[in-house]
């Protein structure tokens, strides 16, 4: 594996690969999760529905196609999603009797193209129409699960696919300031699950209007460090105002009987978030899973020379794997028998497990195991008794310290800066960079244009201190987050 | 809402609009499941999911669309499903300066049109190819969760829809043997779930030749009956020999060092157990849900004049609610005040909620509450003392009763045929028929185009007594099962 100093890109894709997550797949920028990468968006999916239900929101699903005509609807939702989405054009297939091959049967073209969802605010706010008549049948809470499609050109496993799966919420309103507390609501949502369970800081923002979603009237948006400083968008959640409430005519009658247009929202996470969650926390041996999201959180290796030690072994470690299970953890005993000891540490060290213990005839003799975490690759042998309590309070210091180390490293990364010469240096090191900046498109753009660098967000919290511009020298009411990013 | 007897299909249609279960989309042939028909959905995935994991398997993703070319690789499969699919050819729109709309851009065509998934066996078999080398790589036994779209003509919500959803497992192995075990096990796994939760009896059998997937070496099935004695095929399994090992080129080297064509099965069931669990057991007054897959499993009504009966009823309630939810039975108090009482018990008949709950001002000086059973529509009036037990054994007297039911019904219509005369006639009536089949293609077919009765399958078990067919008076090894069907 290439190691992260040399060429942190191409660490990233040969860990993807070598740690059994994903794999391109035949047609061109979709992937195949494998079976761990899948495993590990389970649990993800999981604990954020349970969220997602505690907020009040049920789930339901909505068409895959969307009518050509729907995405015209809001202007600015179709400069931004028209673009770059796979088209169907016709709903049948003959056998070509020249070649005996399939044909696409020029009879059965449909007299209007449908869309690939590459998010589903207008298939939805056009159902939202028949369900709103009244203040009574508002909020409107639903998200869904699903896959989307964007044809990007470049893409990269996890972070940038043409199909991705993901959560996409959409929720209707009576009033402006109840969709504003939502779409800020799930933003906090978005930002616990980052930090309790990915252990990942975020930085919570509001983006600037060119880097908002298209349709909304704000985005807001939780940031993430990568391990070389870059910036990774691990979630955004939008306040879309009246916009799709026009566009497909929601109206509604409100407590004192008059029409309103209904106000929305959205708001998604994706399967990005795995991507994240490899770039933030692993290293040159293989992935560092936070232990909240790994799908085995203890590997136990039997170390034996025969049938009767290993026997010995098993015994002796059943009623570890019962009581480790009943207290929730997730564990795998490697007992098989066509690879050593020192494959298999090397191989769990790849795939991230948490905590690896391994026990053998003198380990047996002396009441002792050996304990590995995953996190400092430290280990020590103990005393068998007292395992569980041990390992329950390591995961959760496991936990603690990935969080930490993410911490420690966003604090020493991210820098105050106040000359345009000064940025341009910085930003080449990889930085988060906190600097005044005019508040004018044009402004964005040439440092964009420039150094590739963008306003990843207005944070929400911090220094307030207005200032002065660091290209322009124009007033500026804070400093904002500038970073290259994923 | 049409009565059962006046129309049994219109029935069906005006139910699960009224239930909110579904509704169609503005795309033709694909329905929106609205959040109380996906809350059914969701219970039915969770209880699945475990039951493939606990049976060793594991959930992965594969592609939405699948290259043209995969699907003539094998020949039977292409037959089967190339023919009504949705064909994406281009992956751009642009704006159309005439109209401002948005049109294809001409630019933007695929070199090979790309289809959206109607089952996976391709683009999943052209994966494996990359797993599989060696005897140790088997078995693979995956799943996916996923949506898939078939060009279906004649929809109807749930039942066959353009876009479904579904679960698509697909296992490969090293000898015949084992994926012959594989296929029976899954079916079993169906047959258990579809009895023990959808309360719903199941006949397991194996497709006739003409009626197996397409592709497949042996069709397994479960066959439930519905209200109007139609058959409803509630899932499949398929041991599919090597054909897909030998389309796409599956070899692995087994224990002797020899080389094969890997082994297939493939099996699913979908987003149509919700349209077979409504026609079951539903009623004319409503929805009709066993107690292990309805979302919500007790209501509680309170009847009150003043703020102060409501707050007395409340905080009488309230333990009863958090003792329910500690024994995970979902719970819902319905306190809104925009509807009467008995708006509210004909809304929660009509949504099928198993036991309803209605306290008064009355029950509260008594210590009494009323108590209704959704399946018989029965209620009583009972000592508040103890309600919890009694809610308990309810539930699964209900659960009970509702597969009683099903197989009292089942055994009622299921009638055993000797001449073509009396099936054409009795067929007509809706029956489950037994009769005697010559196994030719030919039979069958007269049989399917003179009455629209198919072989829903040779049953498993059950009388094994040869016969003469009832068409042509050929010998026949056992009686088969006909029916019309879903």
């Amino acid at each position: 594996m290439t190691p992260r100093s040399d060429n942190y890109s191409q660490w990233y894709q040969d860990l993807v690969i070598k740690a059994d997550l994903a794999e391109n797949s035949p047609v061109r920028g979709c992937m195949v999760i494998k079976p761990y990468g899948y495993a590990i968006w389970e649990k993800m999916q999981r604990i954020l529905d349970d969220k997602f239900k505690e907020t009040g929101h049920v789930n339901a699903y909505f068409p895959l196609l969307i009518p050509k005509s729907f995405l015209s609807r809001e202007a600015e939702h179709v400069e931004g999603f028209a673009k770059e989405c796979a088209v169907v054009t016709h709903y049948r297939l003959k056998v070509d009797p020249e070649t005996n091959g399939v044909i696409v049967d020029p009879a059965a073209k449909l007299e209007e193209e449908l869309i690939i969802r590459p998010t589903s605010e207008t298939i939805i706010w056009s159902t939202y129409k028949k369900w709103i008549q009244s203040y009574r049948d508002l909020p409107i809470l639903c998200n869904q699960w699903a896959n989307v499609m964007r044809w990007e050109m470049r893409t990269r496993l996890f972070l940038r696919t043409a199909e991705f799966l993901w959560q996409e919420g959409h929720t209707a309103h009576a009033t402006r300031e109840e969709a504003e507390i939502e779409a800020k609501k799930m933003q906090g949502v978005y930002a616990d699950f980052a930090q309790d369970y990915m252990a990942m800081p975020v930085i919570k923002g509001v983006k600037s209007e060119s880097e908002r979603f298209a349709g909304a009237i704000d985005t807001y948006t939780i940031e993430a460090m990568m391990q070389d400083g870059k910036a990774l968008q691990a979630g955004t959640t939008h306040f879309l105002g009246q916009n799709f409430g026009k566009a497909f005519d929601v109206t509604f009658i409100d407590k004192e009987g008059k029409t309103d247009y209904a106000w929305a929202t959205s708001w998604g996470v994706s399967t990005r978030l795995i991507g994240a969650l490899i770039m933030a926390h692993s290293d040159d041996n293989g992935l560092v899973l936070p232990p909240a999201l790994a799908p085995i959180q203890v590997v136990i290796i039997p170390i034996y020379r025969s049938a009767d030690q290993l026997a010995k072994i098993s015994e002796k470690v059943q009623p570890l794997i019962d009581q480790l299970k009943k207290q929730g953890i997730s564990v795998k005993f490697d007992d098989s028998d066509n690879r050593k000891p020192g494959w298999k540490f090397a191989n769990y060290e790849l795939k991230g497990i948490p905590v690896r213990l391994a026990l053998g005839a003198r380990d047996l003799e002396n009441g002792t195991i050996e304990i590995m975490r995953r996190d400092t690759l430290t280990k020590e042998t103990i005393s068998f008794e007292g395992i569980v309590e041990h390992i329950q309070g390591l995961l959760e210091e496991i936990q603690k310290n990935i969080f930490q180390k993410a911490i420690d490293l966003r604090k020493e990364r991210t820098i105050e800066v106040d000359t345009y010469e000064a940025f341009k240096e910085k930003i080449e090191e990889g930085h988060f960079i906190m600097a005044h900046w005019d508040g004018t498109k044009e402004t964005e753009e040439k440092i964009k244009n420039e150094t590739k660098a963008t306003i990843r967000c207005i944070p929400l919290e911090g220094d307030k201190t207005p200032g002065k511009c660091m290209v322009t020298g124009k007033p500026s009411a804070c400093r904002v987050l500038f970073a290259k990013a994923y």
